[in-house]
């Protein structure tokens, strides 16, 4: 056994291992402000299944840690590279392998960007549901990696809900390829569930068959604004007792309306408690059915209420609510300039009854540690995100914004909530993830990395701590 | 430590153990035909899940094997017992704990019957869809535990698919609750679904939360007939492929026509070589789209087609399918007298483009082996069961009725299809299973065995053969 390194480019090709100290700060982590990272020893670039399989092989024999890394959009610090550890950058498997219109499936490679593979299964009448709001950039393998949600949640699911099969690399370099391309199946274990979301410690996911669905029509989407937080939750509990499930059912409190104003000005009403966002994505079809939602948004209280005339109207309304991230990150940086200014995004998922409390529990939190906190998120699901935005260069602020953080986790689970709905564990949620599953969950999970990974090499310290 | 019995009657009330010879056969074995089953020691019915945690560590402790059961409904042997060991009857845990409207999901204990839930939530204005063809008898925690599917899953999916969250008894006797009651959660691996369809093999389950759906609809309904399979299946490709998702499409052979026909004869062209029921739950709304269905069907060859005028139409076509299973047991005690016909259900998904060439390729085994081989099923998701008719006291018969279930899964699994689409695995499938698993992935169904069950005490057997 030579070195690492030359172990590794005795099994692959020389440009598939990189060394450049800039490189390999710039795969240090992914998009979580807060989460501790390293600097890698170097980042392989695989090209394919085996070259994978091989990469693991040479870390299992030299006991060295493996990150698998996709486009590095998570916001939990799940990719986040540790001292020592070699990276693998799974962007170079990006091909979309086959798509199959009469099975409704797809097979791609990890790599695929996730508004690529829409865009392809679009072309032959298809959709691929899950839309995290990083679709632009995240990848299928990272979205499979994290069980990564979206907006149209609410009506299709996550991610896992569309997975059918997966080609994996094991802990030994092994590949196991398990689940199926038929629509049913329930044969044994069920393995590919056991590996999505599971953030990379169980194995390396080299290939994924995923499950589509007809094309909706067009959307249809009305806007709704109310001058308090509780009236804007009496509509969502309405809107969902009546029976409607919407395609995207929003909500975005003032601190987001104001930063997307501020962002890119689209008049949208600054004062307001909280604007909400409902789409039905049935075609003409839609019309009597918003109508029906539009009498629950109004009796609830809204002081505004605005239906779009046509599809490129609702995708206007849609636009705005995309630009919430950007616009936090904007916020940011204004209020703390060179810099210094950074987020922890939150993920709460409460039952859908439990909202308000939430939202009015985490108002007062903010107030009470003089942090300000941005609520946003897939209010139908009863997912939020409570931004914190911070100084990254005032340890005070930090401070209180971890604690913000604390206490907001601890609401939501005290809800009757889980400390994620749609952005996994990674770092930032590990000791919430111990706290909600409490110590037979915990041993449990621990007896799964144990069986699958008896090393401890595959992405450690993510999901669960060591036991 | 004393004897086993006397640890049990230590630690449970003593009406929960029950050793009365003719109860012990007659918690012998499921309905599995040809599956071995052996004499349990005991029968425990525990009451709560304190007393389940109770037998299973009398049980550790005495290293005796566990056996779950529930209604005993299953077709794969999963439920039988073997001799010597601890038959855990559910079916006292028969309490629904809750329905939440606003939440739209239920708590049930395991022993709750499929039906009993149904028609709770109902009144609700709510439906739970899976829906096995056991449904009056066969119990929710069974239906977890095979992942049990059914008519509906071509439009609503498998029983998986509901469950949110479980409380689950370890092999240790220790009580996991995972999962949860939001409609959204990623947290951590994902225990629920582990638990989903493994047969108690990994733990047994107390507690249930499931997903609920709004009601749908009344359900227009559609028959066609068709003078060869190849006709049927192109009519069902065609429905598939224009995109519409019935809430039923399922296929019966001539056998199966003439078996229900004997049974109880309500008119079916018993000339026919196979006819389809197609349904839609969306009420009046779906007049024009069955239309559209209709053209499909009579463009693909349908000899007759007949539209259900009402509900009440819809559901005498429905109840004729749902004989299909009755119709063939009465088959097999006609052709075969005196208790000795017996029926293999075989359990088969192949991709939705294959369903001519299985059909037409059971046809042919079953020519070739002089075995009657009758087909029905959910052709719109691609899972059908060849229904073997056997002579149970007559050994060439069983032997060639043997051939023909391992020749059709040779075919199902050639076909790119999977050895068990809803029935699940138990005895009747384990070779299988490893067939299409190959060796990594048995190798990794027996790490999380002995991950979760170091002692191998339950449900030892079922499933995956131990290593």
């Amino acid at each position: 056994m030579g070195s690492l390194l030359d172990d590794l480019l005795a099994v692959l090709p020389a440009d598939r291992v990189l060394t450049d100290p800039d490189l390999l700060s710039g795969h240090a982590r992914d998009e979580a402000d807060l989460c501790p990272a390293g600097t890698p020893l170097a980042v392989v670039r695989p090209q394919d299944t085996a070259e994978v399989a091989a990469t693991v092989r040479v870390a299992a024999a030299h006991e060295v840690p493996v990150v698998p890394q996709g486009a590095r959009t998570g916001l939990t610090g799940a990719a986040n590279a540790t001292d020592g550890a070699l990276v693998v950058s799974l962007t170079g498997l990006n091909r979309i392998l086959e798509i199959d219109p009469a099975e409704r499936i797809a097979v791609v490679q990890p790599g695929v960007v996730n508004a690529e593979l829409r865009r392809a299964v679009a072309k032959e009448g298809l959709a691929y549901p899950p839309d995290p709001g990083s679709w632009e950039s995240s990848t299928i393998g990272g979205n499979v990696s994290t069980d990564a949600g979206g907006m149209c949640c609410v009506k299709y699911g996550v991610t896992g809900e569309y997975v059918l099969g997966l080609e994996v690399v094991l802990a030994d370099g092994e590949i196991l390829r398990c689940g199926r391309r038929t629509v049913k199946g329930v044969a044994g274990y069920d393995l590919t569930r056991l590996f999505v979301g599971a953030e990379g410690t169980l194995g390396i996911i080299t290939e994924i068959t995923v499950r589509l669905r007809p094309a909706p029509r067009e959307a249809r989407t009305l806007v709704a604004v109310y001058p308090t937080m509780a009236t804007a939750g009496q509509a969502v509990s309405s809107v969902i007792a009546a029976g409607h499930v919407p395609s995207m059912l929003e909500l975005l409190d003032r601190t987001h309306l104001r930063a997307i104003e501020a962002y890119r000005p689209m008049g949208l009403d600054t004062e307001a408690a909280a604007m909400l966002l409902v789409a039905l994505d049935t075609g003409d079809e839609a019309g009597a059915e918003l109508e029906q939602i539009a009498e629950h948004c109004r009796t609830a209280g809204a002081s505004e209420l605005y239906v779009a005339g046509d599809a490129a109207e609702a995708e206007a309304l849609t636009a705005a609510r995309r630009l919430a991230h950007p616009a936090m990150e904007h916020l940011a940086t204004q209020t703390f300039p060179d810099g210094r200014g950074g987020l922890i995004v939150d993920d709460v998922a409460v039952p859908r009854s439990r909202i308000v409390e939430l939202v009015t529990g985490v108002e007062e939190i903010s107030a009470r540690h003089d942090v300000l906190v941005g609520v946003v998120g897939h209010a139908g699901d009863g997912n939020l995100h409570p931004v914190i935005v911070v100084d990254l260069a005032d340890s005070s602020s930090l401070d209180r914004g971890r604690l913000v953080f604390d206490e907001i986790m601890r609401l939501g689970l005290a809800l009757g909530g889980t400390c994620t709905g749609e952005h996994g564990v990674g770092l930032l949620k590990r000791d919430w993830l111990a706290e909600e599953l409490g110590p037979v969950g915990v041993r449990l999970h621990r007896a799964l990395k144990t069986a699958l990974d008896p090393a401890g090499i595959l992405n450690p310290g993510k999901v669960i701590a060591p036991g």
